[in-house]
């Protein structure tokens, strides 16, 4: 909401459940979702923030109402004839849409966006990804939960669920990335772990690339990408309230020919969320006016 | 102390420097170390826990006063004819010392324990390793400094010293596991993170075998092997005060043929350091008990 009113978008209205209908948030009132409201309602352009059953749900009853909607669920990311859009690496895809526009993982999109220059410069041929993720990945019940440990209580978490041998976290950062990067046989491999970090999530990142590219051209490359930051030493810290995706740490992979490791960290509840959403928005509807 | 109590050990003495002098630890006063005391000193065995420069000063005082040396610093474990042991990989080379042994780097040893029975069965090919480490790691002002931190001020952090550009933290990881596991060229790439957690390291390792190996026969194997225990979702947590290194999340590398990928957890006061000098002290001991 607050990215919303900062970018210049107007009369924006706000749903939820019954139970958080009536009160306000950022001096709006909430009404009450369901599928009355959506399709009733003139809507433009909706934002889904509720989870992959709900998405699933009343996602669609949005889009019956004409109105353009923008999931940042895991429902419909893979599905033909949704794009899955990180602005800054394939936006122009936002457009072909057949009413929703899908948001990746807070893991893919920063993944995506360190990726994208190095598949451009040398190609890629394998990925493999460590991820520190923070509490609040796991919603505002987890950000309470280490807010309220002790020190001693800290530790790190693995809760998501599983898919075979992997997290569904892990196979959706697989999934995605290709589809992003329209690289759909890309050999990927993520171990997902939740540190204690309220906010940010960083990427311990190897990649062999096609062909050979050195860690200074690379690092030049990522410097001149969009939506990148180079930092020495990034960390989640510096990377709250942060737009841009913060690399650092490009250096060689001395055990393979072609091999570069990094380490990427963002805003999971900006970049890796809020702002990626409302990017493909100003995508949208930027291509709106233009019809 | 409390591990050299518990298994056995007796007559012993406790040296620091002169602003510890008087105190005591362990119902035992503690004497100010220094060349004098080690020299004069009718010691057996030492144990060297006060970094690299004391180590490189002190400890050849106490081996040329023909004390037994463990030292846990990286003053001497690369050094030519000071085996570096790590008692279930490779024990039998503690005995050919020449008054010193090293213990190895708190991540190293449970890599090692890891690596071993893997290279057994199938030979390794190459190993990416990123860490996830433990303000204890760090010493008593780390874990101090994350006991009085707000959780807002949790973070990652990178507080090891660069060499090139890499931590020496992630050199000694790729040097010290080639010396332990006798493969001199190993190709090993490391990223070092430490997290907000007070004891226990973590890591997520790919590892690239020699030949084929199922993760299933991966698993087998690790089970059996000495020195591990598997655990599904293997944290820190339960890491703390166990003996073992925790081994969970074996799985194949879907990038490669032959790779497979793990995640291995120990207590890095525990068998990251203190259990595995004091189980050098044993293995030398027993070794002298037979001449």
């Amino acid at each position: 909401m607050r990215l919303l009113r900062k970018r210049g978008f107007s009369n924006i209205r706000a749903f939820a459940s019954s139970r958080s209908a009536g009160t306000t948030v950022e001096g709006i009132e909430v009404e009450e979702a369901g599928a009355g409201a959506l399709v009733a309602g003139d809507l433009d352009l909706c934002f889904f923030s509720i989870g992959t059953e709900l998405s699933a749900e009343l996602v669609p009853q949005a889009v019956a109402a004409s109105a353009l909607c923008i999931d940042k669920s895991s429902a419909f990311r893979l599905d033909n004839g949704v794009p899955l859009v990180v602005p800054e690496v394939n936006g122009a895809r936002a457009s072909a849409n057949e009413g929703i526009v899908a948001n990746p993982n807070c893991c893919t999109i920063p993944l995506a966006i360190a990726l994208a220059p190095l598949r451009e410069a040398a190609g890629l041929r394998r990925v493999r990804v460590a991820t520190y993720q923070s509490a609040s990945g796991a919603g505002a019940d987890a950000m309470e939960r280490l807010r309220s440990e002790l020190p001693e209580e800290h530790d790190l978490r693995m809760d998501w669920a599983l898919e075979g041998d992997e997290f569904d976290e892990e196979s959706k950062i697989r999934a995605e990335t290709r589809k992003i990067l329209e690289l759909p046989e890309l050999p990927v491999s993520a171990t997902c772990v939740r540190v204690p970090v309220l906010i940010g999530h960083a990427e311990a990142v190897w990649v062999e690339t096609e062909e050979s590219l050195s860690a200074a051209t690379a690092e030049s490359i990522l410097d001149e990408a969009p939506g990148v930051r180079i930092e020495p030493f990034p960390t989640p810290g510096q990377a709250v309230q942060t737009e841009d995706v913060l690399v650092g740490r490009v250096r060689q992979d001395p055990t393979v020919e072609n091999g570069l490791v990094l380490f990427v960290v963002c805003d999971n509840l900006v970049k890796g969320a809020a702002l990626n959403a409302v990017q493909i928005a100003e995508l949208l509807l930027g291509a709106r006016a233009l019809v």
